[in-house]
């Protein structure tokens, strides 16, 4: 016989963060935290619950013309003699109390306070969040269950100071293999210097004038980098291939396609791999739930420029935006706390718009 | 006790270079062979015989007002079932033939022969040619015994198809390193990309037009090459250094330092460190001996592009070229031969010159 570990929705939004964060939940060891999500979710009769794996997903179906989604990620990185957590002078200290379990109390709390929200709303909490990206839950709903990621706008409750991160810039990786043909150093010019070619790719990178564009009016900022470049078999060979690795960061006005494309163009005669590639997200702040959303939180939203699971609604379709308490920068760290003045006001923000 | 093996100079000149190749004296294993020329050399009273490990060196001291050195590498790659020698239609077939017994046979035939050349002659049979350069039996004389190589020309009895190959290019390779400031790359501004820096150097190296110098008569083609190069640490950090390892091949009118200042001059402002650095050798080509030399041969002498040990002489400031039986591409191979024909000629023009 086993017993779930209770949690308990009606405590204030500090507390439930505490309980979240005491209960142990590196990637991996989901089930424990789960199992109390599920059953917490489960005792509240307006929402239908749904599990895959560690991840479960809860929503209203009251028919609204629109529906958000609120989703945070259940795991955390491995603990560091900061656990359990303690609440001095008004802030939360331990592991997760950042990276996020402030964000999934809140939307916890909301998920059991609001019966009938202004929107519907799909609450969604996931495993796997801080390990490798094809374990990762979230995407593991979007390949196996995108009908219960169906939505108009989602808010991912990462930390983010409490102000709006819109979308995420587009990623891709491109291998580009440079040439040449080998010979004795001493007799170079019976050869041709695969490194020397390269320095006409290297000439495209140090020409590229990346694109600032709006997109939803949010300002974001592109980049075209090499990450790596390898050439050169010994001392006394004139090397026969040069291959350059270049990372593409493209904002989300741009699908891999067209970001594909443009790489194409600019490095043309030469032989280029896309090694990987993951979509940006469009922050689709013109949607009016969205705007409101905007105007409530009261400060201007920005631009994510790093790449983050909020793409994975991309993928489907719907709109993202990063949105939680706590400082991102103390995630993961040894002190890492989150004022519980963040957590009510993230709280209030979120409640203000959804009543 | 032990019996040495015996050779016999007294032989035909294709005999003895049969009989030398049968030998076993892959590197390392020079020992026999070394006591089968010393005991050979040491029975002909008109010359003085040193032995420093497997080398040995026999000279004549007739007071003549020019001396010429003969040296030839005893060692050879290891065989492939191309043992024992065998004579076919003209042709000596097996490991040695070429690179170098047929060499060393010519200057054994020589040394016994010649009892009052022309010139004071000084015969070198050395160890370890055929492997890491630290070890080279030339090298250690050079270092320990420099006053056993002094003379005013030198012949390095290796395959040329018997045509001189005068001098050769110095080497250096140096290792540019340029640094950068690693940064995530969607954010690449706040960073600065080294590989992207690098551009700088490979710019300098494509534009660079390498001199064809003529020196003591015979013309030089230098070289600028990079032959490694590497950068970045990660698909997901700008990187902050990246390496280029560059071979220069420079004309034996440069000596080391002042190729050095070359390099040092067109990548100023780069941190630059010499890596490694072997002097090239003049031809000497204007040396009286060594003009009757070339008549002799009657083919007009090509440059030495590639480094050879002739440089080894070159340090202790006595000119060298390349002069030998037997084809240079056949060196190393399993079907490696020799027509008798250019062992006889190398041989003929050796005793005009020297008598």
């Amino acid at each position: 016989m086993t017993s779930t570990t209770a949690i308990d929705l009606t405590a204030d939004v500090v507390s439930l963060t505490q309980a979240l964060c005491d209960i142990p939940s590196v990637s991996g060891e989901e089930k424990e935290i789960a199992d109390a999500v599920e059953l917490a979710l489960r005792a509240l009769p307006h929402l239908e619950v749904l599990r895959d794996g560690d991840a479960i997903v809860a929503r209203t179906s009251l028919g609204r013309p629109s529906r958000v989604i609120l989703a945070g990620h259940l795991d955390t990185v491995p603990i560091a003699a900061n656990l359990p957590t303690r609440l001095e002078d008004g802030v939360v200290h331990g592991r997760g109390t950042v990276d996020m379990k402030a964000g999934d109390a809140v939307f916890l709390k909301l998920a059991a306070a609001l019966t009938a929200p202004k929107y519907d709303v799909t609450y969604v909490f996931y495993d796997h969040e801080e390990v490798a990206a094809r374990l990762n839950g979230l995407g593991r709903l979007v390949r196996e269950h995108p009908e219960w990621l169906t939505g108009d706008f989602a808010i991912l409750g990462e930390p983010s100071n409490a102000i709006v991160e819109g979308g995420c810039q587009g990623t891709m990786r491109i291998k580009i293999t440079v040439a040449g043909v080998a010979a004795h150093p001493a007799r170079s010019w019976m050869g041709s210097n695969a490194i020397h070619s390269a320095g006409a790719v290297l000439d495209v990178l140090r020409a590229y004038e990346p694109r600032q564009p709006v997109v939803d009016g949010l300002q974001y900022h592109e980049g075209l980098n090499a990450v790596k470049i390898e050439g050169g078999i010994a001392g006394n060979v004139i090397p026969d291939e040069c291959t350059i690795y270049i990372n593409h960061r493209y904002a989300p006005d741009r699908d891999p396609a067209a970001a594909e494309a443009h790489l194409r163009e600019l490095f043309a005669g030469h032989e280029i791999e896309v090694v990987d590639s993951a979509p940006g997200a469009r922050p689709g702040l013109d949607h009016p739930a969205a705007r409101e959303f905007v105007e409530l939180v009261g400060r201007p939203p920005t631009a994510k420029l790093g790449w983050t699971d909020v793409s994975r609604f991309s993928s489907l379709g719907v709109p993202a935006v990063n949105f939680g308490p706590g400082d991102p920068l103390l995630a993961h760290k040894d002190d890492e706390r989150c004022p519980a003045a963040d957590i009510e006001s993230a709280m209030h923000i979120l409640t203000r718009w959804l009543s």
